[in-house]
Formats: C-alpha cells, sequence, structure tokens
C-alpha cells in the first residue's frame, strides 16, 4: 500500500547550540514522505516555488517520492522558516516565517491518488487538512498531525476536523493545551471524545504514549549520544508510523505499536543532522539495526 | 535474603496543589523499607525522638520491619522536614527542615546485621553512608541513593563514597550537576567512571533508564490517573529494587531489569496518596495486578 502525505514543503534556516545551517530542506511532508518512504510507496501533495532546488528534487525522487502532486509555482518562492533552538533544545523560537507560494496553497489530489487508503495530514492549517480529507474516496486509515499555532488560532476548524481523524498525533503541550487538562491520560481520554478512536501522544526524549479504546502503551524513546536538530522529528515519526501500517496493510493495536517504535527510531535519524542530511542517507539495514537495539533495551 | 536499610525517618509537613497534611510518617528509610518488605525481610538502621507516634512503630511492624537497629531517643525529637509542591509537582521548595536527633546520627550496625548481603544506603550525608558500609563485612550488593544538597555541599564524600558502591541511583538533574555532562547517556559513562558499575537515572513520570557495562535499559512509567503527593517515590522505587533482588537472590541485569519495573511500581502506590498512607495498606496481589498491567502497556 502507498501512503498519500499532504503538508509543507519549505526551505529552514536552523540555528542550535551545536551549529547552524541556511535555507535547507525541510517541511512538514517533506520528513513524513521521505521517512515513510523506507516502508511503503509515498504520494506527496504540497507546493514549492521556482526557487526550490533541483538537488531536493533529488532527493525526493531517490526516495522514490511520487512527485506527481508536486506543484512547482515557477513565478513564487518556496515556503522557508527560520528558527532557532536554545540549550535544552525545547520548542525554538521562529525568526521569520515566509509563507510565499504557501500562503494560497489549496492542494487539488490528483484523480489517480483520490482512491488512497492510507493518508498522512501532516501539519498544515487544519482548513486544509479537512480540505484534503474531503477529496478522498474512502480511506482507511486517516493520521493527523497538529501543532500548538493551530490550536491556539484555529481551534474550531481542528475540532470540526478531529471528527474524521483515525490517529492524532500531537505533543505533551499540545494535549494539555486542546484539552486543558494537566493529566497526560485525562488529557488524551478528552481528545478521544473529539473523535479520535486513537492519540499518539509524542514526549521527544521521554518517548510516547498511544491511547486506544482504554488500552494504552507507553514507549521510551531511543536513547542517543547526541541531538544535533530536533526540526522534523515529529514529521518523521508520523511517516515511519504511517508507512509502516500501509507497508503491513494492517491497523490493528499489535501492528501499531509496532509501527510507533519504528516511528520514534526513524526520528533518531532526522535529529541527528541537520535537515535531512542524515535520514535520506541511511538503509533498511541502518533502520533494522536501531529496532533490534531498541528491542533488547526495552525488554524485560 | 533480607536488606538491611539505613536512611531517615521523618516526621514530614506537606503541601500540595491537591491538599496538605502535618507531621505524617515520612523519611528515606521509612519508604524504602516498607517497599522493599513486601519482596523481602526488611532491617531497618535509622533514629526518632520520643515522640515518634506509636501508630508509625506499628505500621512497620505490621510490615514485618525489623526494628532492632531504630534507635529511640526518649529526650529528642524525630527529624522533621516541611515542603511544598507546585503546580507541576517537580522538586519541592523547603520550607523548614529541623534535624533534631538526625543531627547525631551515627548508626551503630547491630551485631546481627553485620553480615548483610544486600545493603541499602538510603538518602543521607555520604558521611554517614560510607560510616555504615564500613560496618558491614562483606555486601553482596550495595544501592546507594543521594540527592542535589550532598552532590553540591559534600561533592568529595560522595566521590569517595562511590568508588565502593554497585548500582547508584539519582535524578536526571542530579546526574547531570554530579558528571556536568548534559546528555544523559554522557552523564552516566562519566558517573561509572566514579566507581559504581551500574546506574539508575530516575526521571519520574517519564520511567527510568538502566545502565549496566556499555548496556542501557530504558523504561517508562506506569501511567497514572493521579499523583497526590510524590514525596518518597524515588526512596520506594529503590526499597522495591532492592527487595526485589534480595527476594531473588540475583543480581544479573536480567533479574535488575525486572526489580526496575517492581521498584517503579512500588513507587506509584507511594505516590498515590500522603505519606505511606496507600503504601503501607496495599498487597502482593495489588502489586501483581500493575505488574501485569505494565507488562502490557509496553510491550510490542
Amino acid at each position: 500500500m502507498s501512503v498519500l502525505v499532504v503538508g509543507s514543503v519549505a526551505l529552514d534556516t536552523i540555528k542550535t547550540p551545536l551549529g547552524e545551517c541556511c535555507r535547507v530542506l525541510g517541511g512538514s511532508a517533506t520528513y513524513s514522505s521521505v521517512s515513510a518512504s523506507f516502508f511503503s510507496g509515498v504520494n506527496l501533495v504540497a507546493v514549492v516555488g521556482g526557487d526550490f532546488p533541483k538537488e531536493h528534487i533529488d532527493l525526493l525522487k531517490k526516495r522514490d517520492v511520487c512527485l506527481k502532486g508536486l506543484d512547482i509555482k515557477q513565478d513564487g518562492k518556496t515556503f522557508s522558516w527560520e528558527g532557532e533552538y536554545s540549550k535544552d533544545f525545547s520548542d525554538p523560537k521562529t525568526i521569520a516565517t515566509h509563507l510565499n507560494v504557501f500562503s494560497e496553497f489549496n492542494p487539488k489530489i490528483p484523480r489517480e491518488y483520490k482512491n488512497a487508503e492510507y493518508l498522512f495530514l501532516a501539519n498544515i492549517d487544519p482548513v486544509i487538512q479537512k480540505a484534503v480529507l474531503n477529496q478522498i474516496e474512502k480511506p482507511k486509515l486517516v493520521v493527523c498531525d497538529t501543532m500548538n499555532y493551530w490550536i491556539e488560532n484555529k481551534r474550531q476548524d481542528l475540532i470540526d476536523l478531529l471528527k474524521n481523524i483515525d490517529v492524532f498525533l500531537l505533543n505533551e503541550s499540545e494535549a494539555r493545551q486542546l484539552s486543558g487538562e494537566t493529566v497526560i491520560i485525562k488529557a488524551a481520554r478528552a481528545i478521544t471524545k473529539m473523535g479520535p478512536k486513537k492519540i499518539i501522544i509524542k514526549k521527544g526524549e521521554h518517548g510516547s504514549i498511544f491511547f486506544s479504546d482504554g488500552s494504552v502503551f507507553c514507549v521510551p524513546a531511543y536513547l542517543l549520544e547526541s541531538v544535533f536538530d530536533p526540526t522534523g522529528a515529529g514529521d518523521t515519526f508520523a511517516g515511519g508510523f504511517i508507512g509502516y501500517l500501509a507497508k503491513n496493510d494492517k491497523i490493528d493495536d499489535e501492528t501499531i505499536r509496532k509501527a510507533i517504535v519504528y516511528g520514534s527510531i526513524m526520528a533518531t535519524f532526522a535529529v541527528e543532522d541537520f535537515s535531512l542530511r542524515k535520514l535520506g542517507n541511511i538503509n533498511e539495514a541502518d533502520i533494522s539495526r536501531r529496532f533490534e537495539k531498541f528491542k533488547s533495551a526495552t525488554c524485560f
């Protein structure tokens, strides 16, 4: 099975305590597409400008990401984001956001993608996410990500969207923000009532928690020697997660648990270098090795 | 096998966002003794004053904790601590500490305890911890806890002590404080070089990490509906941990992993009410149920 990914493709300028980079490949759909591509076919729907470097297209092609849905607006500029991380690598400070061609992103899903069974609505405006969802005929699984900005500024649109989401991904502070609950298990329960039967709360270096019909799966994070740049970690997690499910074409809780572990392992590659420099250059054996190592580091 | 526990027995006055209590049973050795008592025999060495309520003695007796080493100074007052937790239940603010009889605590290990094989040096001054260790003939396993105060004020004494410790317990910020390393895996490596071959880094609601000769065990925390009072959680963890090892009389990594899970489960009971109100009133079936629930919430 293939995964349909809709979200942002961006050029990022990032400063972390360990270094900086300028106008490198980024965006929620980029990280998640490349991550998913290690497990399944990927169809990408996004928009870029005429300034989007050919080498980035080449990377996506190398990963066999289908680019029929990548709208290249020759006379426009690619969405760009500039951010800075403090010493503890927590939420970055946004220095500048230039929406550029992204400001009029109104995705038309190519006809051949409309029967997609695995859909990932990467982090973008929930109004656009809903417009995408409405174009998909009969998805088997809809996974959706978001961010604090939309919870704050498009709360009702997000809540409307959630009614039709199967698996909702958000981080701890977003879960608290959306639900108004401090205790994470209560937050998850409140969000479940908004629609999604399954929720994954991402806790970064502390792992993640999966809530499903009253059952819970808690998993720690893979321990890393160093984090270089956390940008895209959540998107990469999501891509590995849905890619693994599509590969197995199963969405039972047992498969979802493994998908979460694969998602979190994919994220470790993303954070070990800027942009997709590492993630774009690993192979299946690298992933398997980390999975086995993780398994032996968590069993008791 | 029995566990020898040396540490503080205290009367705590605590305020949390959910309530408050006055002069209730507390202390590092109290929590760890009661926790260990669900797995093995426990011999307690500590000091209290003439004001120490009989009901607390009764609780320890009910849990079959041997009190031959509990020095009751009839003309003195019991060590008392007053603390307040903020909304997020992180490190409490100390309002008052009255050392009382504890200020002259110079534990004499009863003759029949000197051949103890499982020794837990609960959180007290590392100088006292060392004086205790020197009285034990040939321990099979020495587990040691500490706190930020000793790292800051008795650093060299602590480092001297660590040379003779088998398993060292500390939390994330203490690990960073002691090692000077920000990344937790590097902090653990640095602390290993100080002596202890095995280190457990406690992360509270995010679980714990066990480092041993290059191998790593990461475990999330058991998810709770509500935390009422985190006081004693680390001590309770330690008690369950060493109690389980003593019960099985094994200290290989596989047994240690299970001991960590049991320790963290014991801690969940401690935090669900003030003092030992819950921890002192559970039974083996409660522990088994949580262990099984935890196992099913973490397997993949």
